[in-house]
């Protein structure tokens, strides 16, 4: 418990940080799995877009109201979000009217450490 | 010449690294097209495992008869590899009998870029 610290931020949905990075040794069957799964959520170039308008968003968090502007409808933006959120990429809270869409940075993190350059 | 040094080793057809990280700022159109097909290139469990074997073997480099042992067919081995190719995440030159891929380091830190956290 020195250097690396695991905190159980994750919600029980997420898909915890797999993989080493991707140079340092070929992955296996079973982490490649879930990983996979967090590169293909982000494969969509809406989804992307939807995923960086969260998480470029003040605070971490975005409503719907807030990120719907990229010209595709409204059940489109639900259906992408979801998606995000079955990967584990983003979480949800409904306050009041409106639901909130947060990333989750832990997952962000690992899924960069996956592709940095070990050397 | 001291902590990074950026070459100009991309070749004409590799996908050039396009977008700030995803937490600076909502992705435009056209910086999340090319951006969501290389995250769509390792949204596949097969072809993650074979870029990473590609990308952890010693030099860089690797041909095909020495990451073929991911459980399918050299037919479907040589199907992903040319997605990855297509993607910009793999070159590829003929040496005598063998083909040798290699992992455009660029390319891959531009990926891990993109989502780091810019916090």
């Amino acid at each position: 418990m020195s250097n690396v610290t695991l905190l159980p931020v994750l919600k029980p949905e997420a898909v915890a940080p797999c993989c080493p990075p991707l140079t340092e040794r070929p992955l296996t069957a079973e982490e490649a799995g879930p990983a996979a799964a967090m590169f293909k959520a982000l494969g969509d170039p809406v989804r992307l877009r939807l995923f960086s308008a969260v998480a470029s968003h003040e605070g971490g968090e975005a409503c719907v109201c807030d990120i719907s502007d990229v010209g595709v409808s409204q059940p489109t933006v639900s259906h992408h979000l979801k998606k995000l959120k079955e990967a584990g990429l983003l979480t949800s809270e409904r306050r009041g009217t409106w639901v909130y869409y947060r990333v989750e940075p832990s997952v962000l993190a690992a899924m960069g450490k996956v592709l940095s350059p070990s050397a």
